[in-house]
């Protein structure tokens, strides 16, 4: 349990019919606003071209009033991180983005800013992910092996970031997204949540809510499955 | 190079609008009958319940005249791994049946037994992964760490079984097929072969053929791809 988390997990930075983030500004709006951030860290790693990635995140967040510095630009990344209000950690492919935290030695780090300090974290899809227990739930290809597959533990279960349902109509004989998380669940006995590009987890403290227009549908150990509706307090899901 | 090499790796056990291996019986019975193979030595690590797995094989083969004999149920692995005259790795978790394959220690004695001795092997979807360089290139949830990525190297390239393009009209925000394996291409530079269901590689040798009423689709290692139609001679691929 933590006091001091401030997080908003995003399911994806995209969503059909909306620019970058713009779904999603209400969200950093608020959150930002409440402790009058003007600076984000950005954590470029899970794509390969740093200065273009920071690019997009900062014409996307400048005209919102906020302004974007990459962490690959900080000649001290963990100086950096101490220094910041806010960190967003982008999308792209979680493999990657795990591994290169763990080789510049920054997973305990961020963990400990978060959990303790209450450095604001902002994540989206392989962002969020590694935010999590661990990144076993990702739907990334393998492309890179980090270390681990352990990852930040900002919460104690697992997501899965863009998730939805197999088209039923389907010729395609690869496992369905649910067949392969009920799997991670057989092996680990640990609650998923799969969060719907459009959907993000807003964590207070101890407090999780549900943000967004969409269902999330929860995993749960015991193999069962429910949907929860926007705004739902899954507060819960911290004691699992 | 190896000249003993005899090969089967097909992109998946199931095709829609047919039974569980029943597009590939013709290939099966070709491989099978050329060396007199009356019993199969079936890998089901990729699955969770071994017997029910190796239950779904024996009522596929044994009709065609096949015996199956599940390696979970051998007192030694190894040994039997030796003795058999073809080995049929099935699909699932491709995480998992690696884990599973280093942890019995049977990595290096299959490459071993398969590139100087002439074990048949078959592999399907996971099986298939697993054959290769390396699994970089499963589309498989990473619900299991395995020590390494790399596996049994029985070719010197990846393959991305389950092959398929997506979508044009999707909606959805995840990477496509394509732009995961362009992923992998970028960092490894090294070739990676998609298969699509229905299709399969037959490598006698130092000859690799793709098989099916299929394209495969190569994705080069310069970043370009090339379309190769069925019965393609791509021994090319073993030089990569």
């Amino acid at each position: 349990m933590s006091a001091a988390r401030n997080l908003l997990l995003l399911s994806s930075s995209r969503l059909h019919g909306h620019g970058y983030l713009e779904h999603a500004r209400h969200q950093l709006d608020e959150l930002f606003q409440a402790k009058n951030v003007k600076t984000v860290l950005f954590v470029p790693y899970a794509l390969r071209d740093h200065d273009k990635y920071t690019a997009t995140v900062r014409d996307a967040l400048q005209p919102w009033g906020y302004a974007v510095e990459g962490l690959h630009t900080q000649p001290d990344p963990a100086e950096a991180l101490r220094k910041a209000q806010a960190i967003f950690v982008g999308g792209g492919n979680t493999f990657v983005l795990l591994k290169q935290l763990y080789e510049l030695q920054l997973v305990e780090l961020i963990r400990e800013l978060v959990l303790k300090h209450g450095l604001i974290y902002v994540g989206s899809s392989a962002g969020t992910n590694v935010a999590t227990r661990s990144i076993h739930t990702t739907n990334d290809m393998p492309v890179q092996q980090p270390p681990s597959f352990e990852a930040l533990a900002l919460v104690s279960f697992n997501i899965n970031p863009h998730y939805l349902e197999t088209a039923a109509d389907t010729q395609h004989k690869g496992e369905t997204r649910d067949e392969r998380i009920e799997e991670f669940i057989a092996y680990h006995s640990r609650p998923v949540l799969g969060l719907r590009e459009g959907t993000s987890l807003r964590v207070q403290g101890n407090l999780v809510t549900l943000l967004g227009d969409r269902n999330a549908k929860l995993f749960k150990a015991d193999g069962s499955a429910v949907e929860y509706a926007p705004h739902a307090d899954l507060s819960f899901l911290l004691e699992s």
